[in-house]
């Protein structure tokens, strides 16, 4: 389906109603009312058997009795109707329909078939379905509201940048109400329920491509179309269009009541993080973070440094913010001397270090205010300053304070002013283009937030993973240890020298050319676990001991599990030294190939100290994640130890990233447990690998 | 100073205000605007040499001239006048002075001076004095308010159970005024700025015995008296007045500017952080945090489970705040099958697990909301109910839905209504003992933190530290590694089987007595770092080898550093197996000593993995303390190990707590590392250590 048959759903020529209610209050009787309310531009057909008039309009029996054409098919009937309702719609030529009835995917297996049918219909009509278990959707700027939500009746719309996406109805009802209180104006507003067929990553393409649109609000419980959605979010960093996005599900409880809420099977919320990471989408956690960085990005100010400036009346909360914006990574750098002396100037008693602390004296002088922030602003080389004044504070006080002359001689400053006002007040500063957060730490979230944007959209895009001329695919059917590292080893990814053998006479005549001490290890794809029955040998240190290896390691096997098919048994050098890091594939059902870097030994196991990234990706991103894991500096020389070979590890973990691309569908997972890495220098490789395939191969 | 004398600055029978100013909007008018209009019960004197009235009031020339008894003293003069000026207070007899001015210690080496004079004349007359640099005092229920501060004029107070104590003035300010706001009725309110005589912890053992007050708000910057704070915050714990505490400085900048601003030494944040949680005080970040949670704690309910039942119209705020509670700990517990059929016969499509999804069907059907949150909290056993609404909520509808009769029928349930409502509507749910706050994550927060506070009051006490008949006190001066252990060894902390030897023949003869192999270390306090110049042989073998490692030891002493004084050479057993711990003591400048506990290896060097306790305490707050590192599944057997013998390592961690304390002021810092914790049952010792004396000994 193409993204322009959006254009019908958001900006329909005619709209018809099944269902429709003479009850304004009724769920089939709200839409109508805002139809007419705000005025929409086009034909509004209800269509209601048992009367011949709602609301003053014309009523049909059916839609196939409206003579016009009809764009888009709202529809608010019981389940057990719906799918007779949608035939129809096919019929009549509707090019997309709304549906907000329940009972569909959400209530089980019968309701998951209806809503398959309902599918079916659709597609074969090329119409389009929002729903069904929405509530509806709008476009402010085309005078279009289907939803039978409250709020914009109480709140009529204000339009603005932002647009908003929410796969949960409500949660889009609350977000367009919390969106209006706290000054953010919207213009396009969808919920997208089951995601029949339209989910939350088609209207945020769509909303990426609006281009009035400036900043998307986006809540999703599951992406059910990991490849659009990370389509949406590259077009949206590219477009520097901000998206904030609230993903929930993310805990075991969560995640139980999306799937019985709309259908939406979580999926793995390190994943959903990782995506959202690398195209720079800002992940809210609660309603006020998601609405005040909304809030903020509206502002359009994303400066790529980490540096905050703050001016307070109150010392103490100062402290608070600075506390607050350590933890946030951000620099509370000192302003110079120079500056400092200017401040002292203006208050003897500030404190002049940043935080600028200009006390309870600019109640009585609120010219201090104004001296003190223009020092800030033209000394402190900040990428964003907050201004904190205690209390309910008075337009005549922040005019005398100068904060209009500011905005004149400093018209494109990131300044948040996190001041308690009234709403007149208010709309002055929005108009003066300063942010309004009156929380301070609140505002110091916002700030970083402003700065991780433009931190990310200042990065230079990451290189393309390496293109390999022949992709290496794996074999069907489950491969032992030593096949395994073979494989890995053609696809690039460095494995140890090791030789199978088959005879007691090839283990030692491999131990020989390997050099003693060596290790053995049994090859059986029956035994997984062959350190539990003593399947590994190590520090062999002769001939005779690697001969007798041999029959040890099968006489094990075969009191351990008789029936048991043995390759044979490895031999390998015995190394000491080197970093224990594992590294691992698996595949997400929505986004792919995925690929997981941790350390070895208690990292992984016992801390969960683990990092992933989307497959494939070249070595550059296989540093960044690196350098993620808390135990990095066991990489780096930490504790007087020789540095690692980084450069090998970040070279295995990207030929490794494009060999699972390459085997979507072919390969389940991947485990290599451990891969050592040697000092500086030396390399790193493979010591022992899983590749499990999947099962229809 | 007796906390009685206290009494005399919150309900003082009579004031003077020394620099009272004519204009009511000054510094030095406001108090005593607000002492006229809140009707404060005593005399008032306004002190001013250049008017014969002030404010309506006859004015003093000086405080000597008043014939009546002066209780308090409010002091509102440049820093220059107020020495003279507290002597005069001193002659007159007043019983405590409040002190508004700046300019004292906060500024420097000079003011630091004048603030030391001006105690000695205080104290010299037993006066008390709040100040300088704070911004006042009052006691709502003595109608005595004396600050400058103008949000008591905007908002007049509302008698309630919160006492706040700020040693920020202006934060103090903001405190007040945000109470206000949140519907947190104010009883006694401080700031404590420079403290030169009452700090934070007097007014908070204060409020504690303050048979009103129920809820304590505490603001600081630093904790100049740790012994009192401590005992503030027991006798809190004891009468279950909760603390919410906001504790600021904890960042290198924080603790930068806390200096400046009220001459704060931060001190060791995480050892406030460990106090506060020992006594079961809840520590607040944010300002939404110290205010939701203070405004939850009104509430007086304190369940101790962690069960919490979600009602919400919104399955996606439902499924937000499951994952939020999740993070913090709480157990969104599934309702019975039987409970849910329930839920399910009144509304059939509801989520009805928990969270309780009833879905936009209660806009229409109120009741709804009551049936499902009767059965909530009939058959969830949960500890607190949050009920989540969308959108600004009529009375008319909750009334509806029932919310008065559940009241009735449940009148101690902990429930949260997290609704948006008018004013009106709020005060009828205050009345209704209902707890309200409007955005969801936050009500979750709120839950937690009620929970957390159940938690620890249900919590039985620890039992004492053991109490040693006769206290092993350190010798003065720099001890050697061996001195070092067998003082530990002395004080209950096991150390290894070690001998000293001090010639050749000697180290053989401990050696082969000890079973070799054996490890031999030089022992010198000249060489702290004996590893670097090779002062370590590991694995002697035989006796041969320990006489020659003696003088090689010897020998690498002499090369490195030949000055060095050498006290021999120490033989120990070479001991395999086992988990490497750190056990360490510092030495808090408020609290005292802290015994430090982490894992060896990489978690304390690479990953700060450290938890730490006061001294002295018990083998059970011990065992505490070990569960709290991230590394404590190795000590459990993680990963196929043998569990460590935790019974030792408590043992030792608690005589070293006991010696620690009785040595305060005699050592300045233990290292034991590595303490070796063998499996359990045999035991564990020290391998190596070090005690650091204090200077002056």
């Amino acid at each position: 389906m193409s993204q322009e048959s959006l254009e019908t759903i958001f900006r329909p020529k005619s709209i018809a109603i099944l269902g429709a209610s003479r009850d304004e209050n009724k769920i089939g009787g709200r839409p109508l009312l805002y139809l007419k309310k705000y005025a929409f531009g086009g034909p509004i057909y209800p269509v209601n058997p048992n009367y011949p008039e709602v609301q003053g309009l014309k009523a049909y029996k059916s839609i196939l009795d409206v003579t016009g054409e009809v764009d888009l098919a709202l529809i608010v009937l019981p389940a057990a109707a719906v799918l007779q309702a949608i035939g129809e719609c096919a019929e009549k030529g509707v090019n997309s329909v709304v549906i907000f009835s329940s009972g569909f995917a959400e209530t089980g297996d019968e309701g998951n078939a209806a809503q398959l049918e309902m599918r079916r219909i659709a597609d074969r009509a090329g119409m389009r379905i929002v729903g069904p278990n929405c509530m509806g959707i709008a476009a402010f700027d085309h005078n279009m509201i289907i939803t039978f939500g409250v709020s914009m009746l109480n709140m009529p719309p204000v339009l603005g940048p932002v647009s908003i996406v929410s796969q949960s109805g409500a949660f889009g009802s609350v977000s367009y109400a919390e969106a209006r209180q706290r000054h953010l104006g919207v213009r396009l507003w969808a919920t997208t329920g089951n995601e029949s067929d339209v989910n939350v990553a088609d209207c945020l393409n769509y909303f990426v491509e609006d281009p009035e649109t400036k900043v998307i609000l986006m809540y999703f419980e599951a992406s059910r179309d990991g490849a659009k959605l990370v389509a949406g979010l590259e077009a949206a960093k590219k477009a520097r269009k901000p998206v904030v996005a609230m993903k929930v599900g993310s805990s075991k409880v969560g995640a139980e009541a999306a799937l019985s809420h709309t259908n939406s099977l979580a999926g793995s919320d390190s994943v959903v993080d990782t995506v959202l990471k690398k195209y720079n989408a800002y992940r809210a956690e609660t309603l006020d973070e998601f609405f005040d960085i909304g809030y903020a990005f509206t502002g359009g100010l994303f400066p790529a440094g980490n540096r905050l400036g703050i001016v307070t009346i109150s010392g103490g909360v100062g402290i608070l913010m600075s506390d607050y914006a350590a933890k946030l990574g951000l620099d509370v750098a000192r302003l110079s001397d120079a500056a400092q002396a200017k401040v002292k100037d203006v208050i003897p008693f500030a404190g002049s270090r940043n935080p600028v602390d200009i006390t309870g004296q600019a109640v009585n002088q609120p010219e201090i205010l104004e001296h003190c922030l223009d020092i800030m602003i033209e000394e402190g080389e900040y990428d964003v300053i907050i201004v904190y004044f205690a209390g309910m504070t008075s337009l005549e006080f922040l005019q005398k304070a100068g904060l209009t002359r500011i905005r004149e001689k400093h018209p494109t400053a990131a300044i948040i002013v996190s001041v308690a006002m009234e709403e007149e007040t208010r709309e002055l500063f929005d108009e003066l283009n300063y942010l309004v957060i009156p929380d301070p730490t609140r505002a110091v979230r916002a700030a970083a937030a402003m700065m991780q944007l433009g931190q990310g959209y200042a990065k230079a895009d990451l290189p393309a993973p390496p293109s390999i001329a022949a992709p290496v695919l794996a074999p069907a059917g489950m491969q032992n240890e030593v096949e395994a590292k073979r494989i890995l080893a053609k696809a690039g990814v460095p494995v140890v020298d090791e030789r199978l053998a088959t005879t007691a006479d090839e283990a030692a005549k491999a131990a020989a050319e390997i050099g003693f001490p060596v290790a053995m290890k049994l090859v059986s794809t029956d035994i997984p676990h062959k350190s539990e029955i003593g399947g590994v040998l190590l520090n062999v240190a002769d001939h005779t001991a690697a001969w007798d290896g041999y029959d040890t390691l099968l006489a094990r096997a075969k009191a351990a599990q008789p029936g048991a098919k043995v390759d044979g048994v490895v031999v390998a050098p015995m190394i000491t030294g080197g970093v224990e890091t594992i590294l691992g594939v698996k595949v997400d059902p929505a986004f792919g190939s995925v690929v997981l870097f941790g350390l070895g030994g208690i990292f992984v196991e016992v801390l969960g100290d683990v990092t992933q990234r989307l497959a494939p990706f070249g070595v550059e991103e296989a540093h960044e994640m690196m350098r993620e894991v808390k135990g990095f500096p066991l990489l780096d020389g930490a504790r007087g130890a020789a540095p690692a070979d980084v450069d090998a590890l970040a070279e295995a973990l990207s030929r490794l990233s494009v060999f699972a691309h390459e085997n979507v569908g072919r390969i389940e997972s991947i485990d290599i447990n451990p891969f050592l890495v040697l000092p500086k220098g030396q390399g790193a490789f493979a010591v022992d690998a899983l590749i499990i395939p999947c099962k229809q191969l």
